[in-house]
């Protein structure tokens, strides 16, 4: 089929994100960081994979932490509207040349007739419709921690070429809300939604196709705090990668934590309603230092540089292409690159302490 | 045009509640309340007419407040997805022998091509595409106040017979996501939904057509409770009638005042995600005492009696039909009627107090 | 000794409230409770008596739940700055004729050298220096529940003439920081401190004495509303008797619950530092209806005649006497009295919804 | 007098910190930092100074905002328990050979008679009784910003010889909570309080006499988080210098801000109560990792290094002397220093990101 065959097939239409299937190589140190510490509820599990869940979630899972030899992120599976949407799924990245692969009973438990496929930007995505439904837990407040996790929020992915991506993105029915950029017309990350918040996914400039993060949400802002305070108690503080802090994209409140086989979760709360078709898109310059810490705190390299592979459909880690594009880092921290408080006022509008 | 051609019409597409036309007697009074008190953003007033919107909204406006002769309704205005579907909110209604008006100039200022419709339960319902965008607020923490509300979240009706009016909102589109029952089968009250949260409106049991609140979303819990300290502090305290409490339906936090001309106005946070095409519907026993406060406080008689009239398109108040099935009141407050706490527990599950 | 002997004599020295001794008829069923529902901490236990902490506190308890035939206070136990202060407490109330009774292993588990007595008003106040010092959990944020109790605020003691224990505390070294009156002179109730806030115990008048409630500190808002969702999640909402809500006097939010006996506890925070010598008293006018709760919620009968007995040094409950002068309930409460939310203002000013 | 003799004095009854002297050099743009930003409430002003309070104040002010030509600190004022107090503290600091003045009138306004020192260690300290009352706008939540400071909480000053200086302040009265040491037995900073909280004033070891800040409370955490918001909608998020976050030390909630002439301000709420004569103190390693910040987040080199002069009694700034003990950053950061996250894990246990 050609490819202008293939734009005229309708795309499935996605509800959401819903789950993470991720491979971790300690599974028992695995449970301790997501269920013990992160307070994720066991919906399922055995020696080869532990099937969580958010309190809120009233589908199987959120997230399934499946034991093997490399970490990495097996698939980012999104739920589909109806049972025709996962054929319409598999047509129309069959008619883009990707590899699908159809399983009626599903890839994983809890989880009906789904395709994976391997997109055009090397990552493994899912689309499924049927699903078994277990008990939502939101008013169970007699299991909550301080840090419940209610939501999954989004999945951020890392891939070279961001206009690329975002325009394939496009066409399989999401749509931007906000994205970086700067006066050369570089784009630098993109933000794409589904359901009615800030994103369903991003799109993260850098070497890929890699994961770059899955994010929970909390109720509150405390609720993010409470659980770097425990992570404290732990002595565990150094699995804090970067905030908390109040970002200026999608003017949500966050915190990374890295997981022990160096997974990044975020932990979010508090972005806006963009569920109208005029949902207006917000760009932010690339050289505004509260673009990614509205508070200008300092983006930590590792960030930028670090995520974790992705798997092909046969489970082999896909190759890594290397970013040509300019990199958000560099163009940003240090010798090489510069961030204003104020754009105009670049003297007295670098950040105290920004010394990285 | 029939009844069964009418059900073959395509509904419109609605996206979301976008806005109230309310009718107040005391404009300068009205301001008090809602921009002195409750914070809401001023886009646009005249002598006639205030404009007010909520901090992360970008359409020109969530609430019309207009002078006028009787407190009252004019329109629950909602927004469509794109311009045709005002086109077809205009017949599918005029199929149902419902009478309608279209103005390609809009009703309001800020708004463009409209339809109102007296729809089959003597509501006043406007759809629209076509609105002025204006600044979304989201990022101005520095015109936040501790109260700030930041979304229009939902309508609230006031009918006699639910399970009608709930059959009439389904083949509109909207989808039921909780209600009240008893074993019976009588209906108290039905949450429907268009965006992706509990309701977009609700109907409650009583003589109307009338409305019962219109609702804005905070931030977080604190924000809700700030809003009672600030009433407090200006010795209005006699505005709040009941709460704040958690709800049982929705499980959102809430907050119910009074306006000058004794509208309603709910302040809501933190109901969950309804997305998804098999979102559980909740159906909570009428007897049961945490179902409109999970904490099991008294709700007050005002709550289930008083309500705001509606207007027809020549904005006369509607004529109001008495409930016929029981009342949730009676059915659960005093000699007539009985709540628990527990269910199979009555004697010692009686709230503590509770003398209403 | 005479009374004029009595008063020259110094006074112990009084650092705070320091824990209350509480018989329960069911050791159990108050476990659950105050560890299972409460969370509070448990520093021993036996079949006899268990031994409660909050989390910020190091010496060996704040509770100490007694199993015995009659839910009842055995002591209010207060602190004192130096062994000496023991004798001093010893002294000073014998020399008013009061029952004293010294141990110099303590009443209880964790306590060494201490005095216990039946003051003036008839209540079981004990005097203690020497304490067992246990972990201070403050840092432990792997223990806290969404709700944590992280310190004991204060008592609160029935009482039918408070002038007269109001004097009787003043001379036993108390501040008073709030009080209710009417334009009579008669005082309904009184707010003493020794900690710089603003009370370590208070009188309410009423027939006494008896115990009001024991009240345990959060450090935000959102603590106490997550003590209320889980008594929901937990079907026993109806151990809420009054709140939550924010007082009038004190500032603090608050909230009442009743334990398996009926013992009343509140939860508390954030009321105001009262240290300096001249710190100002705060006088409320009994007919301000934002005087105990500050948004003019209702004031459940039964926290104005619901009470706990207390004991005499010899396990015995104290006979109750009468309060003489006006009640608090009656001169604001239905036919016989009124309440205000403006003063004069009274047409208006009537709380919405206040039926009770 | 000889110093034995001066160690016979008695020393005052000091309450608690109660003002800072401030001189700034651009009052506008002063009084916008700290008025239109940060909220606190003017008491009175004229061309040469500004007043300024917290919202549970009932003193004349916190924090005097004087203009001058040199930013420093003029005064560290405390308010003692009686009017004799005053006397007490004159003798006492004159017994050790410090330059004292005395002003029936005071040096400021809205206080009376009070004694300017130059301490020990060169800081100007004053101790006043006499003070102007005015409104405690506690109940005032119509006045309340989202990031209302409600209270003075401490002083924090830099001095070389850390132990020198501790010893002093406990002659003076003041009781150690909480210090920093490390195994050889060097002091690196201690907290000492009067008031029942983790301090009143700290020392921190540098070279000094300096003002490293002073901290103003606020109610909960979310009201820090509110002021970081503000500064980034106002684009001054460059003023934000370290936090937000949690301190191990004082268990508290932090933020530290710069004003206009680079005075520091912490915000700050949460630590714990104190007045026990036994409270036990807290020791903490200097390599401990959560010492400083409870989730690892490094200090920015600033914050070590910088601080304001303090004037002595004529107005001219006080000599600076070198800290020769080790310094806290030298030993913690970077190629001479370390830190750990778990003591015996050191490969582990660094901070990810920490690259300062």
């Amino acid at each position: 089929m050609s490819v202008s065959a293939a734009s005229e097939l309708t795309p499935p239409d996605i509800v959401r994100c819903a789950y993470l299937d991720l491979v971790v190589t300690d599974l028992a140190a695995s449970r301790e960081f997501y269920v013990d510490t992160l307070g994720l509820v066991v919906t399922e599990e055995d020696d080869e994979a532990i099937y969580l869940r958010s309190f809120e979630e009233f589908i199987h899972h959120n997230l399934v932490l499946r034991k093997g030899p490399v970490a990495a992120a097996a698939a980012f599976a999104y739920r589909v509207r109806t049972p025709e949407d996962v054929d319409r799924a598999e047509q129309w990245f069959a008619a883009r040349g990707c590899r699908t692969e159809r399983r009626k009973d599903g890839f994983v438990k809890g989880i009906g007739d789904s395709v994976r496929v391997t997109d055009p930007l090397g990552f493994p995505y899912e689309f499924f419709y049927q699903v078994d439904h277990v008990e939502r837990l939101a008013w169970r407040y007699d299991l909550y921690t301080p840090g419940a996790l209610v939501r999954l929020d989004h999945f951020n992915q890392v891939t070279p070429d961001v206009p690329k991506g975002r325009e394939y993105l496009e066409e399989l029915g999401f749509r931007v809300t906000e994205d970086i950029k700067d006066e050369e017309g570089t784009t630098y990350a993109a933000w794409l939604r589904r359901k009615a918040t800030v994103h369903d996914t991003a799109l993260t400039g850098g070497d890929g196709p890699r994961l770059h993060h899955i994010a929970f949400a909390t109720h509150e802002k405390h609720n993010i705090l409470a659980i770097c305070d425990k992570l404290g108690a732990l002595r565990k503080s150094d699995v804090i990668e970067r905030g908390p802090g109040r970002h200026g994209v999608s003017n949500a409140f966050y915190l990374y934590i890295r997981d022990p086989d160096g997974h990044r979760v975020e932990i979010y709360t508090q972005d806006y309603y963009t569920g109208d078709p005029d949902n207006p898109v917000v760009t932010w310059d690339v050289h505004d230092n509260q673009r990614r810490d509205w508070w200008g705190n300092p983006v930590v390299p590792s960030w930028y540089t670090e995520a974790s592979p992705v798997l092909d459909l046969d489970g082999n880690p896909q190759p890594v292409q290397e970013r040509t594009d300019a990199s958000e880092m560099a163009v940003t921290v240090g010798a090489d690159g510069f961030s204003y408080t104020r754009k105009d006022d670049v003297d007295a509008g670098f950040k105290l302490g920004n010394s990285l």
